[in-house]
C-alpha cells in the first residue's frame, strides 16, 4: 500500500514545557492522519456513524518516540495500513520533521476496531469501505 | 454566596513551551471546578442528562491572565455564583498558586446555559437545581 | 485591515461528550490563525524568541459561544487586527462553518502583549514587526 | 513493589463526542499517576529540573484500550515499577472505574527514560532517586 501523508504543524497547544511536543499529542496528529485517508479514499465518519451505525475505536497503541519535535515545526504524519480483519485495521504510522524521514519522532502501529456505535461492540466493517480498502492480505 | 474552592495540580499536559500553563487550559480547570461545585450541591451532570434531558453549555467567557503558573505549581480554583436566571447562571473565576490568593493568575466572569441535551436550545433549569441554589439575586 | 482566514478541521480531539467541540478548544483554533498571520506577515516565533527573546502571552480573552461546531465540520477562523499599541496587539477572531460566515461558532477579542522571555514582562514589539503591520489606529 | 493508585474523575475536556474518554487523555491520566509516585517518594520534577538537570520523557508506550471510560466516572490509575535500568524506569499502568479493577479501561506498558534537560541526551538517574526505587531487579 501507497503512504498516505498529512501535514501538521506544531502550535504552542501541543508542546508542554519541557520544551518538545507533548506525548500524548502525537497521538492526535496520528488520529488526524486516519482520518484523512479514510476521507481520501471517499469516507466520512460522521456521515458513517449517521448510515451505517459504526465508528472507529482505537484498541491498541505501540508508539516509539524518537526524536522530539519542537514548537513551530511542520510536520508530516504518515498512515499505511499494513493489516485488514473483518472488524479491525492496523496501520503502521509515524511523524517526522518534514523533509527528514529518516529522523522521525516517533514510529508506532496503531489497530483500529469498527464499532457499533449503539452497543460499542466490534461489528463488521461496512461492505462499501472493505471494498475501497488496498489489498494487505 | 460562599466561594468553592477546588485544587489542581499543574502536570506537563497543562503546560506549553513557554513554560507555563497554556492559556485555553485554565478554562478546563474552571469547569472542573464548577462540575465539582455542582456536585457539592448534589448533581452529577450524567444523571441530569439522562433523567432530565439538560446540559450546561459555556455561553460567555471574559478572562484576564496576570501571572502564569509553572509546571508542578499546585493551584486552587475558585467558583463563585454571581448571576442567576431562569436558564443561565453566571460565575466569578479565579486561579491562583495555593496560599497566594493575591496574585491569582487568571480571573474570569463565566456564563453557562442550561441546554435541552436533544434540541441544544436554552431550557429552564431543573426545579430541583434551583432551590439549591445559594440566593444571588 | 484585511481578515486573514485559516481552515480548521474539527477531529475527534477538539469534541467532547456533549457532542460538540469543547469551548476551551476554540482558543487553540484562535492562536493558530494568529500564529498563520503572524507567519503570513514573515515572522516566524521559533525565531523571534530566539533572536529577539521575545514571545507573546495572551493578557484577555472575551468570548461569545453562539452555535456549537460539529464533529469532522470544516471550519474557517479569522484574525482582524484592531489596536495595536506599543507592547499589545488586540485582534477580532472569530469560527465559523466554511461557508457559512453569518452564523459564527463563537466570536472574540483577544489581547496578546510581547513579553520578554527571560523576565515575563510586557516589553516594545521588535521594530521589524511594527513596519510590517497594518496601520489600525 | 507496591502499586501506586491515584484518582482521576472524568471531565468533559477529556471525552469526545463519540461519548467516552478520547483516546490519547489515558495518557495523560498515566503520567499524572506517574507525577504523584515520583511525589510520593519524596521527588518534584521542577526542582529535580533545576538542581539536577533532568527531565523525564517517555520512550515507549504499548497500551491496550479495553473498556471505554465515560463522562464524570471516577476512575483509578495505577503505576507499579517493572523495571529498572541506569537511565530508564519501566512501569505497568492502568486506569479502572473505581473499585472496578477487574474491569479495566485500558492496561500499558510505560518507559521512561532519565535526560539531560540541555542535551536532550539519556544519563543515568540522580542517585538520591535511586535509593528510594523499591528493588525490581
Amino acid at each position: 500500500m501507497e503512504v498516505f501523508r498529512w501535514p501538521v504543524r506544531v502550535y504552542y497547544e501541543d508542546t508542554d514545557s519541557g520544551g518538545v511536543v507533548y506525548y500524548a499529542n502525537y497521538l492526535k496528529f496520528m488520529e488526524r492522519a486516519r482520518t484523512e485517508w479514510l476521507r481520501s479514499l471517499g469516507f466520512e465518519q460522521d456521515l458513517m456513524r449517521q448510515d451505517e451505525g459504526v465508528i472507529f475505536a482505537v484498541h491498541h497503541v505501540s508508539i516509539d518516540y524518537l526524536h522530539p519535535a519542537r514548537f513551530n515545526e511542520q510536520l508530516e504524519v504518515t498512515a499505511r495500513l499494513v493489516e485488514q480483519k473483518r472488524a479491525s485495521l492496523t496501520f503502521a504510522q509515524s511523524v517526522y520533521p518534514l523533509a527528514q524521514a529518516s529522523r522521525p519522532c516517533c514510529s508506532a502501529r496503531v489497530r483500529i476496531v469498527c464499532i457499533d456505535s449503539h452497543q460499542f461492540r466490534p461489528t463488521a466493517m461496512p461492505e462499501n469501505l472493505m471494498k475501497e480498502l488496498p489489498n494487505v492480505g
